[in-house]
């Protein structure tokens, strides 16, 4: 136990010192916190606090008056139960009060029981582990690309994007493969201001990690093309070198901390049960005491926080500096224009490609075509296939600009690799930096290895775009592994999620244009793998309907006696229907977006799906479930609620009834019954 | 250019050139295969046929004639798009015919596009890349329990149990992150049984791995505790050597085997673009001439069956020996009963554990003391939590049984770290081996993770048993990250996969014995964090109820004018609900499974929900789409549609309208409304 002078000599301390009771101090918030709000985590954020301290107090770049400062450093929080921590360091660097710290895991606070993007200076919403990591790997990567976009109309001197991406990680979360696979992308990109502060406590919730882990990590790391560095995690020269190393590497770098749980506390140390519980207020006391920190709850004197700060002249100076440098370029109209795109997402008006009405077209190589076009007006969007460029027809894009890597800077394509999962995490962090325009490809069945990602970019209002293609069991020999049956219906049901099935070519160049203006919400582009007809309408028309969520496709005289609702590959199968049913009044409606029509207004949402007075037939290559909203108790749902089979696709049409002349009698049959 | 003598005379060519040729044998069937088919994948076939054919024909144990022989080794072909190749071996083996592997992806055929474990011989169904590594380490896993568990009661010598799990695997396959968290499990295991053969072509769908790679993953394998062997993955001594040294190390091993793209076609070896597609008729033809093929399609002569069944007595042998084996045990009274509960699935009627009427009670709680108490009764029961142990509770079983490594085999408890994905694909390889029960544990919400590995437990049909709590936004503090809101319909809308939520106790254990009982099913059992009263009802009245999935839980006088279907933890607050409302005749139902309550006769789903007559209100806290099914468009659904927020959990009641006297305020504006 280390002895401290009296508080009000602070001055007078040597560094050592000073800096060993900020730390006892913040630790006194966590305790404190925790203990208030009956529920939290306490072992970790005492064992990471020594390392996080030194980085947000000496490394750190951010300028407390603007906190979404597009060149700060980024800190990510992956090991995001580690929230009270976090919340204290933004309390020293005046992003929270100490009223914040007071309510946290209250409702309405601004102190959340995992961060959420929406905190003043937290960087990401964390909490599922390994996350973080993945989004961390987007945030180095947008720090390169917004150097190369912007340098190139740059007339002024001197760089605007030149930070790093600072991450803390736990045991629980490199144990998460996706962190593994993200940074095997950082490691191929050679991400060199990324830097991972790597907390090894060795304690989880179950015990210690020796229970389920005999990791070397650090051969791990090197086999993933990362400069490793072991260090105590407790010895602030040790971190402060550490750092200092990591970041003039040519790759990314994890700083392995050797660290103790619950560092600090009076009889607790070591033990795995403070992860995820407040500490005993006796031992609180006594680890206060042991701290040399009074028993005030929430005690943070001034000239902690001032010390805290003794970087603050040169971070104000350093903000300066940028944004006369900004100032600098924006006297050119050409540079200010750019800008304005890019940062401020102050985006022109997008010309669609052409398309030849009636020709057959899969709405994949429609979309191919339509990124193409896009990429040429948006020089900040980028993205890329998980291995499967040919299908999902994102060749062209990147033959155009090129594969990214810190050597090819302007390269715009993301080679993936076959990493779904870490894709999505690394498009949510390309979004959350700022000024880039994110999407990701790959079949529509295994968006279910990215559905923790699509997740936390619901939550975090993230504009991504995802192209999904091979959206149903038209996939054919490929077989039931990649068919995709529940996955259209499960991607709607994620809130603030839009999901867009596109019936055409057409449809799907506006869907894609709506998506990119759907600034708050993650969307994803549902794409057939066999070809459609191009519909024989203007883009105007089509715009008009696409933006309702759903829109008649087909007229008939009213009122209609059916209205045959579908959507994606099924509407032109609608369409035949209609045609065959001679003797009644049908009309079809394409809905591209089940989220788009359901913000409509009630009466135009009536007048195209009547509630009553017809019979509503939905046609959707996929699970029923959830169709009832539309078609109602006495409608009918063409759908698919089995796996699917391995044949070519035709043969599954008929297997499965998704031929028009079997539709027609089925509605006929069904129409028999109601009599 | 290996020149051949006369096939004629085969006997009298050199071992290694009958090696070679009966390669080529397998080569000529996947160019025929994949052409004939118009689809499928050629060049990676080609890579790894070497290294499976000297695998196949020299090492492989397994019987013709009884394919599913408990203790025959296992083969995962996680590569699974290289299905061509695996059927051309499956035929030489006995178990496909020359019909099969020439109606390759056709309808009704057995030779899907991708392997289904409903295929003869073929140990998983695979294609989804990263889950047959996953497999394969529960398969692994699998082994050494069986042989623990049954050594107990053997009364004979001679093992049983002592096969080998062998994987194929490719460079996507290790590029799928869950590849390295189950490799991770493997080595921590111990897994000295686990063989990966690794065919390292470094081509994959969109170009060479060096668009997307720098991996050394021969660092990283050792980092993750397994032995690594890197050799020529063609030269049929060293592929020989390899195996033969990895199945006498102490640790899961891999064999990095360094191939050639699309192996001896006559010009494009190396070529990426061989990954997906047949090869040109033209090449196929100047390949066969090259690797000294008749021009025949579908070239398999009786002589290279032969060859490549050369072990034929042996392993008749070894199948015969080990039935002797078995059936000296079985002249044990005991044995014999032991092994028809475990390995025939002849299980014993379970007895369910107490609860106190009236007492409260979180289901997960609950589902502790049931697991207890079931894993008394079945020994083959086996699983555990990834890394949330205490708020699973599964910390008894853990503690009773012990953590289960190759040191400890009688251990039960499978400590998973946090590893969702890879314990959701290794619970599947246990349930594929046979022989044992697994269960896994962790947040509802991280469902999510696991989504992949469920998805093709219920398209395998296997029985797993997914415990996931935490099951709404009553989770509290933790906030929206952990408080799942579209995960209960996510779960339903999956083909064959039964989601069971029980309000209670009693419903919980019912549950829990339907799940096990749900043979050719995965099972989730969605369970809450907070107390639920245990209802004053007799086991034999829950178990009639639950089984049909939906049942009165509240009678009132007939016919009801307000219907409360309610799930999980809210059909305590639907009994709230009714108690409040006086002046209406108010029926309540309790709905733990919709599959099951879909599957009854539609006499009894009209009686327990009428279609017309009464007001239909579900309450579920979770996201509504879907439950028009059940309350019709004039019907209510109290749900949750937006993300949750921090905070404690009474106060998100309020917040969300979680309450009986808001909800008894909804149904009556609701009722106004309709008037």
């Amino acid at each position: 136990m280390r002895v401290f002078k009296e508080l009000k000599k602070f001055d007078e301390w040597s560094a050592e010192d000073r800096d060993l009771y900020t730390v006892n101090v913040i630790k006194g918030l966590i305790l404190d916190g925790v203990r208030k709000a009956n529920s939290g985590h306490t072992g970790g954020p005492l064992s990471s606090a020594d390392m996080t301290y030194i980085l947000f107090s000496e490394f750190l770049k951010y300028y407390p008056d603007d906190p979404d400062w597009i060149a700060r450093d980024r800190f990510v929080l992956s090991a995001g139960h580690e929230s009270m921590l976090l919340y204290s360091l933004l309390f020293l660097q005046g992003f929270l009060t100490i009223d914040d710290l007071m309510s946290f895991r209250k409702l309405n606070s601004r102190t959340p029981g995992h961060p959420e993007v929406e905190v003043t200076g937290a960087d990401a919403t964390t909490g599922p582990l390994g996350q973080g990591m993945g989004m961390a790997v987007g945030m180095a990567v947008a720090e390169i690309k917004l150097r190369a976009v912007m340098d190139q109309h740059k007339p002024g001197s001197g760089v605007l994007f030149q930070h790093f991406t600072y991450v803390l990680a736990g045991d629980g979360d490199l144990q998460e493969p996706i962190s593994l696979g993200a940074a095997a992308l950082a490691g191929h990109w050679k991400l060199n201001k990324l830097i991972t502060l790597y907390d090894s406590n060795k304690a989880q919730i179950s015990g210690m990690t020796d229970r389920a882990d005999s990791t070397d990590l650090a051969l791990v790391f090197e086999g993933l093309g990362w400069h490793v560095q072991a260090i105590d995690g407790h010895d602030h020269d040790e971190i402060r070198d550490a750092i200092q190393t990591a970041k003039v590497i040519d790759r990314p770098s994890i700083i392995i901390g050797s660290t103790v749980m619950a560092k600090g506390s009076a009889t607790m140390e070591g033990d795995f049960n403070t992860h995820g519980t407040p500490l005993p207020q006796d031992e609180i006391n006594l680890t206060k005491e042991n701290l040399g920190l009074p028993a005030d709850k929430f005690f943070a004197p001034q000239v902690i926080i001032d010390y805290f700060n003794r970087r603050s002249q040169d971070l104000m100076t350093e903000y300066g500096q940028w944004n006369n440098r900004l100032k600098e370029n924006q006297r050119s109209k050409k540079f200010r224009k750019i800008w304005a795109m890019i940062i401020d997402d102050d985006l022109p008006t997008l010309t669609y490609p052409d398309f030849e009405a009636g020709t057959t077209l899969a709405t994949r190589k429609a979309f191919g075509k339509v990124l193409d076009s896009f990429a040429e007006q948006l020089p900040h969007l980028i993205g890329g296939s998980a291995d499967l460029e040919p299908s999902n027809y994102t060749g062209g894009f990147a033959q155009t600009f090129g594969d990214f890597t810190r050597d090819n800077p302007n390269g715009r394509n993301l080679a993936f690799g076959v990493r779904e999962f870490p894709m999505a995490a690394i498009l949510n962090g390309l979004s959350l930096h700022g000024g880039l325009i994110p999407f990701g490809g790959t079949f529509l069945v295994f968006a279910d290895y990215e559905r923790p990602a699509l997740r936390l970019a619901a939550l975090q209002k993230l504009r991504v775009i995802h192209e999904f293609t091979h959206d149903s069991f038209f996939v054919g020999e490929d077989g039931p592994t990649h068919q995709p049956v529940e996955h259209i219906m499960s991607l709607r049901i994620i809130p603030n999620f839009t999901v867009f099935r596109p019936a055409d070519a057409l449809e799907t160049a506006v869907c894609f244009k709506l998506a990119i203006k759907n600034r708050d919400i993650p969307s994803a582009l549902l794409l057939s793998r066999q070809g459609l007809p191009v519909m024989e309408k203007s883009y105007s028309e089509i715009e008009k309907g696409v933006k309702k969520g759903a829109y008649t496709i087909k007229v008939c005289d009213e009122p209609a006696e059916i209205l045959l609702i579908a959507t994606g590959s099924e509407v032109a199968l609608a369409v035949e229907v209609a045609d065959l049913i001679k003797d009644r009044r049908v009309r079809v409606v394409s809905m591209p977006s089940w989220e788009l029509f359901d913000s409509q207004r009630a009466d135009y949402r009536a007048r195209l799906i009547p509630p009553r007075g017809c019979l509503k037939v939905s046609i959707e290559a996929g699970v029923t479930i959830g169709w009832e909203r539309y078609v109602g108790p006495t409608g009918l749902s063409i759908g698919l609620d089995t796996f699917g089979v391995s044949a070519p696709a035709e043969d599954l049409a008929r297997k499965f009834g998704f031929t028009a002349e079997n539709i027609v009698k089925k509605i006929n049959n069904y129409l028999e019954t109601l009599l």
